[in-house]
């Protein structure tokens, strides 16, 4: 089949991790079937293989594709015909595996998306940076809060002038999942492994507190040049951090706070960002996504909902990221299906040859994983320092 | 393949309208999808049969699969292999369609989702609920807002007793796209052929005045045995009603309203629904569809949120319809994919000779079909009669 | 003092009921209180002349005018020099008080404002109507809900034009404090006598549903002219109607409805009004009072709030009855001192002979009065008539 | 009249400021007036003796009483008898006249309320402390947000138990009313005297800072011990700070933020806070300031409203700073006014040798008032280290 007829049919993707009890595994599943562009075909979903073929006969797959390990699935799919073998991986495990298995899948010539943050450290998300640009494929990492319609509204406002110059900004993300110490109980992987260092690198900062600072920097448009932390392990006994305090400077001079917690007792996942510019400022909170509110000096409150005619006027990408009507609700899976649905857009345009279109960038990639991990080093050093400003490398 | 395997392998799924520019096709195919044990794999999209080519074209499916019409669907696939044949058919085509194709459909031995209303007349959901009853065959109507989450807790919680007898209930679908006369632009599909009472039998009434008495009758559990209607034509030269206020009395004594608009302009679909009960009161609105508000004379308002442990605990069936955590937000793809889901956990049981499981029956089916139009005779009698109180058929 | 100074002078006020354990009186003070411009200085608080003078010692009155009976202040008070009488009445006795006792306070030449419903029947008000015209005194009745800043701008935005066409309207008000018969217990004055017809007349009906009656007149600027009636005792054993339904139409066409309930078990005082015009609709809420929503078929909802420069702009009354600044709440009492402000206003004016401005007359009258007298009326009717549309007299 | 009186008659109120076309002079007289138990009898309104008689013509005092200079007020009031001058002064002058006049009311015998802050700067604030403990006198700050009901009953909450341990608090006070140099038009007095440090003192920090810091304080009962503070003038050519963004440490260790802001565009005075206890969680914010929302790991987040007798079981304190019944709304002029309620009843105690009750010490008093000025203090010097986290002086 020619290369301009990769358009013609559904992408083929296999997954590494996922396996029976994860939970971010069937999340992307979903996401990447919603718009039946992607078809999963192949995984390694545990690194026990008995398991790894449970998951995959569950999932309907040809059980010679539900593999035994990432490494050799990498090896059999490049074996593959041109017509059968996967087009991407998406890669869903613990941080301190990305850096090896997104490399090796980017070298075995597939495109990648991962789950965030990039990956253990700052020394490492350099080197899948530089495998990435190497590797010419495309990468995409789920920070899934910018693909919501509204986020994208809130970041082609700011982009268009519509609030001025950026003044202050304001993110948080504030869970209580953690607000006990759960990962005393072995059986509770997610505690277990987001609270142990080896496998996580930092805890709230990499796991949450990137995406608030991505959110950030995504709406803005500005990169966050300097921070002074607090950091804090609230749970006593914990091994990693479960809350932060950042004050945050951007590179045109704004000022403000990125703020998360997993230990805010009764909180779900209500993250939230508030720019505000000299002329107007915007608000979006993950507990009511379907609306961006608007402020401005001199005029009633606006709340902009998801779906409306408007809504498209001012950003064709906050509509092209939308599936229904306003107040016939989306949620994440469908956020994140935004990231799958404009990367299979990418995947098709490079390989029929066709220029980038703006639909095929829409997304975060190694750039914005970069930066997480540079947040992440810089953070990390403030706080040491008894909170000193520190900036961020570039 | 043996029967006991059908549920080792994806169902196969073929759609009946749903063709370009059509609105809910594709909702109903993304809901399909979203769990991965559905696969369209057959569709008669159009009555034009080059529409319908170009449609499976689009998603990807067998070009000698995409029919150029439904009747040739129905027979081409019965003369399939049951290894290859499919095993239900989504109809998603205006109201006239409905009772033809779905009785086909269903004696050619297909289970069938169909969406709402049932039919264009009483007449015709009498034949099109006995046509089900003889066939033997699952069939689930789309009144989806009884697929969101947070309403079968609401069901769930009247059933146990938690409200106490139920006194009141306030049932609404407030809508105003039909706010002005849009229908006289031909391109307009949606409202030419929703003001059409030959396309669409009553206009709002059917439309969404049946999706608010379902809700009523779903959560609470009570039959409507009486109503008095103001139906309306608020928008001049319209020929098809587009408002209205009912007066409603259920099975146990309870009264209410049952109130819906189209013109009621500027409102998108909040369609909401309040029981009052002599313990307590809950209320559901679809523009905050993760949450159930739940209030006691003498305790704080509790707001219940999807995906919580606490709601898994009142209703092992909310938690069963529900992907992610809570403040993780679901919409109405994952309401539709609850409909489809437990659709194919039916078809799979009775497949498989499994005993029937309280999943395999959780959807609206003809029952709520064919008490949708009983609704309807009877406010439109009762509004022919000048809002005279007037009894459901039974 | 020449007539011209009554404006260079607190405004004496007398109080009839109000006395120890009465709910209402203290919040008519508080009212009277807030700005300034009235002081009270005489009363007959209760019956019982024991606790009349209790309660004017806790109220710091001059003993002497605490009076024993309300015919005894009448009589003591007009016998009083100019510069030392009271000027108005303020009346807050059960309804079945409200015909005799205001009639004799106008016709001492007093002015009077009187609790809501305006009398306990029909007849009553027709009498007191008349003899508000006879007397030429100001006279005000506390339909409160119409004294917020933002019901008066919602009344100006419709009368504005900025709905356009009113072609549907919808209030409620939901109450629950009496889901269960608190009226057994005789401590429970307030249950007691509201829902003892004899006291009140009818229970829910005029108690709150003359409210939402009221609030739709007001906001619409349209008349009630037919009403088609459910009207309820859904508490057994209970001596009073305590929940209604009611289909309404007013004057231009609109359609819409009226409902209210003191049975909806675990509602507060949650009073709200929706006007749907063929432009733009608004939505107020007791529970938000402070926010008027605002929605286009083609803009951001809006949401305006009180106090902002913009509603100044739209509603000079709106910011007239305003007190703080956006954001610094105000309240029921600010909404009743609204009332007695524009009372003392009109007083004034009156008094120094000056022409009566937009101020003087911007409180519920004996118009709105006997109008929700006809509304109950016509509302009784028509339940007693199985629901028959009924026709307001006029 | 003897001490033991004093509980019988309206006690005795003189303002200093307040004149024609102030903002908070007649919010404060509003207060005072509405339970009836103070009375404005005097006043010095204006440094300027015309508009001083002006506003007392307006307020209906004795001419002799409004006073052309607050000097000459406290000389003629000290020297009348006791059956007439005043018990009390209000004091609502910018920063930079506090010290001065309180402390002269104090040593002329007078109880005071004073505007916050409590002066220009840490030095004098020390002074003023001092003043108040020598004199004996009732001294209180009206740090308002402590007086919502709702925000007694979450300090109640905490200070139960209800909480457990308190782990993180989060403040906010966003404005945007500064968002343009509107200081540079001389009429607008606020603007002029706010940005002005050698009024103001510090800007934003003082004037709306002290208020967040106070309420983290008040409601979990812990003092601030060290901060690092990043504070901003964002509109260029202001003369003092309009924004800040602080890490704060509490005495237990708790960590967390106050954020302020005068710049943030389109906000209003939404003051919020946020206390995470090992237990539960608790958020008030006062565009909602109805409403106590409270969280729990394992429940449904419950909606706490004022009124409710489950308050009052709860805080009997809430319950008493309360008129009116759930969604009645109150406001803040009822939040000013429990301060003055509670100062009146505490100089009534005071007066009639009463044992000191709950009551007379439930309002902010000179000890809040140095702790804010220490606030200040700690937060400047961090600020000018650079962000070094400061300890607040005791």
């Amino acid at each position: 089949m020619p290369a301009t007829d990769i358009g013609k049919r559904e992408l083929r993707m296999a997954m590494i991790g996922g396996g029976p009890g994860a939970l971010i595994g069937e999340t992307h599943r979903r996401a990447a079937r919603l718009d039946g562009r992607l078809r999963l075909v192949a995984g390694s979903f545990s690194s026990d293989p008995a398991k790894s073929r449970e998951q995959g006969e569950k999932l309907f797959l040809d059980p010679a594709r539900a593999y035994g390990s990432w490494k050799e699935m990498l090896r059999a799919e490049s074996a593959m015909p041109a017509d059968k073998r996967i087009d991407l991986v998406s890669i869903v495990t613990p941080n301190h595996l990305h850096l090896e298995q997104a490399a090796a899948s980017l070298a075995a010539g597939f495109h990648v998306v991962l789950d965030k943050p990039m990956t253990l450290n700052l020394a490492e998300a350099r080197r899948l940076h530089a495998a990435v640009e190497k590797s010419g494929r495309i990468f995409a990492l789920t920070h899934t809060y910018t693909g919501y319609s509204m986020v994208k509204l809130a970041r082609d406002l700011v982009k268009g002038g519509r609030l001025g110059k950026i003044r202050k900004i304001m993110a948080e993300y504030p869970q209580g999942w953690l607000y006990r110490r759960f990962e005393d109980d072995p059986s509770n992987k997610q505690a277990s492994w987001r609270t142990d260092p080896a496998r996580s690198g930092s805890g709230c900062l990499g796991d949450i507190g990137t995406h608030a600072a991505n959110l950030t920097e995504t709406v803005s448009g500005l990169r966050i040049v300097e921070v002074a932390a607090e950091i804090s392990t609230l749970v006593g006994g914990r091994r990693n951090d479960d809350d932060l305090n950042l004050l945050v400077r951007w590179e045109n001079g704004a000022k403000g706070v990125v703020l998360a917690s997993q230990v805010a007792t009764g909180e779900e996942n209500d993250v939230s960002i508030r720019v505000y510019g000299d002329q107007a400022s915007l608000e979006w909170r993950h507990g009511d996504s379907e609306h961006l509110r608007l402020r401005h000096p001199d005029r009633p409150m606006e709340i902009w909902s998801r779906g409306a005619a408007y809504v498209a006027a001012a950003s064709p990408a906050a509509a092209r990221n939308c599936r229904l009507a306003a107040c016939h609700p989306e949620g994440m899976i469908e956020a994140f299906a935004n990231i799958y649905a404009n990367v299979a857009e990418a995947i098709v345009e490079r390989g029929s040859g066709k220029p980038k279109s703006a639909i095929a960038t829409d997304f975060p990639d190694h750039h914005d994983g970069l930066r997480g991990m540079l947040f992440v080093d810089a953070a990390l050093a403030s706080a040491r320092a008894g909170g000193k400003w520190t900036r961020l490398d570039s």
